[in-house]
């Protein structure tokens, strides 16, 4: 018989999961409740207030997809487009490429725009695909954590929209540590998960979905058979090609308590906490914590000798891409890190597999003894396996943070 | 802003979810960890190695899919049908009806059998129903909680096979509390959730898959393009519509450590944890104790002068369905039960929407004090309402622990 669930300690310093804030795993262990509770839908209904003002938007679609953040994706997809629709991926990254992959196995006729990994788009770029492809949708990441780089999104929706277009944004990586401002930026939909700057577990996902948006995919509703009341009419709008990820029903199960799944209970108290956490500390103050954690660990790994990683301009603020230097075996410190300091940095994908380290600064890791104990420990690690650094970064670092507190 | 979680106190007496084992809230609430960290693959190695145990079989491919119960009922139907085949699905209530909807979503050409609610099928039916349809694959629930009903499978995977078809079940609703022997039964696929008598939250489905049905699964293995390896050669069997439930690469995620999705770490800690308590109490142990605990509540609420509904002989032994007696609502009964005393109970769908109470008696709740207080509460609330009542069903059922405890 295998031992109860007994993590070792781990400060996970890589691009996500991070540690869970303590609060997020203590609402885990509150007790159930039946999904038509009437404590319970109050609870989802805060729930989905809470996220409205994460998000930064008034809409009424915002909920939780039960799943980790590639099922907020594909719910979207699914719910919105139909075989053959045209969606257009301006891809920096692994998960812009996740983005062309979740949208062709909808049936999407998908084409791409591809930026230079480590740059981000402009907007001339964005519009010269848009004229040339009139898509349906837009679909793009704000932050990939592949590349560590932040999409700017300011004028996307406005632009996407004077090309006929809706948009949607992944903002899994970003949420919570990044400007996000869905209504102001006329986000059509957007997707998350919780296990980056929102401190907590994967396993959940919150969207949101302008009017416009929930309208196409209500249109869409066909209700499943066994729930039918008598007389029912279902949508005029094709039937949505899944029932776990029919957002008509989903929404319908938000709303108006229609059956669909029965909700992951302990997720969404999980997701309850992470967004009260953000909504008390403040968004621009959260914000400006990831800006100024990431900006002491860059400036100690800089002066490690070590060199960052991306364009500078276009850096998210959660996360850190650093070139491995050519001196050591770059998983070998990956892993002396974690087996003699219990500390987990990450490596990237494709062309930035053992290329890069990326280390995050996230949620309730973006705070100053993680960061100094990841500079001292990385710079121990890169000593050990014979480097010799002109600093282990600790006073440059404590330096930075010193002049904010001054 | 909103309080944080703290959901009052609850016996959760309906279909599921009912009140999680609190071995299993506090698995929920462990630390994190990275999701390529050796602990946590053996975690995961643990976990496949429980479920075997669980699921009485000795499946390589037995895994869990991040979602609620319903999720690995698509994840199965997405990976292993195509548009155009055919499935039979014998449905004898709601969840049955649900199988149809989810296939026909998938493209199946979905035929069904009917049977009268409150009724399971016999072994002619079906055989029946396999030679007229010659399906791909036959989908069946083995428990349907709307009817309280358990279809006998000893003889399934068998038959099943005679006619060229593979067999899936359902055993969300029954796994745990009653048989369930996969191998023996021949079964090729079967997917459960946490929330019924595993004593668990809802967000995880573990599911096991025969190895014919992973061979057909993996044929149609198409890697994500962002993750390909130079010359990689895709399966020759058409590509999975679904990217989040395309279990060819869920089980190189499991296998291989293929990148896929983040795995709700959480989650996975909490169906370790179910697991581990069903394992250790042994599975005919368990099964017993559900029986027992069903059958006091029986006795006790037809010592109420309540009627029980369906089949006697072919029950489920973790719920009871019972007729709504003519001299009260049902509704105004389960609110007051619920504002009253926190005892939840359910109602039913469809045709037995209003007309049968569903009491689960599952998991951490299929025990002595959940059953008398139920049977106390009820009887209180019977009274309350205006019945007559000949007994309160108390010292029945106190009887029937008796008699098994001398």
């Amino acid at each position: 018989m295998p031992f109860s669930i007994n993590p070792p300690p781990r400060l996970l310093m890589g691009p996500g999961p991070i540690n869970a804030d303590p609060r997020v795993l203590r609402a885990m262990s509150a007790p159930m409740l039946g999904q038509y509770d009437p404590v319970f839908r109050r609870m989802m209904r805060e729930t989905q207030e809470l996220y409205r003002q994460v998000f930064q938007t008034e809409n009424e679609s915002t909920v939780l997809v039960d799943g980790t953040a590639r099922a907020g994706i594909e719910a979207i997809f699914v719910s919105v487009l139909c075989p053959g629709d045209v969606v257009l991926v301006p891809v920096f990254g692994r998960f812009g490429q996740l983005l062309c992959e979740i949208a062709s196995r909808c049936g999407a006729d998908v084409r791409t725009l591809q930026a230079e990994w480590g740059t981000v788009f402009d907007r001339e770029t964005i519009e010269a695909g848009l004229r040339e492809h009139r898509p349906k949708l837009l679909a793009i990441c704000q932050g990939d954590t592949s590349t560590t780089m932040c999409q700017p999104l300011e004028w996307l929706g406005a632009l996407c929209h004077s090309y006929g277009a809706l948009c949607y944004v992944d903002a899994t990586a970003t949420v919570g540590g990044n400007q996000l401002a869905v209504a102001d930026w006329q986000l059509d939909a957007v997707s998350v998960g919780l296990q980056k700057c929102l401190g907590g577990a994967a396993g959940i996902s919150p969207i949101t979905l302008s009017d416009s948006v929930a309208e196409l995919i209500k249109s869409r509703m066909h209700l499943e058979a066994g729930i039918q009341p008598v007389g029912y009419v279902p949508g005029s709008g094709p039937r949505i090609a899944s029932n776990y990820f029919d957002l008509a029903m989903i929404l319908g199960y938000w709303g108006q308590g229609v059956n669909h799944h029965t909700e992951a209970t302990s997720m969404l108290y999980a997701a309850h906490e992470c967004a009260r956490i953000l909504v008390e500390e403040g968004l621009p103050a959260a914000q400006e914590r990831h800006r100024l954690h990431s900006r002491a660990l860059r400036i100690g790994l800089e002066s490690m000798g070590l060199r960052l990683y991306g364009d500078p301009t276009h850096r998210m603020q959660n996360i850190t891409g650093i070139y491995v230097p050519t001196e050591v075996d770059g998983e070998k410190v990956r892993s002396t890190l974690l087996a003699e300091f219990g500390i987990e940095i990450g490596t990237s994908f494709g062309p930035l597999a053992g290329v890069i380290w990326r280390i995050g600064t996230m949620g309730y890791n973006a705070q100053r003894i993680p960061v100094l104990q990841t500079l001292a420990c990385l710079s121990a690690t890169l000593r050990l396996l014979g480097m010799k650094l002109p600093s282990d970064g600790i006073p440059e670092a404590l330096h930075e943070y010193q002049s904010q507190d001054s």
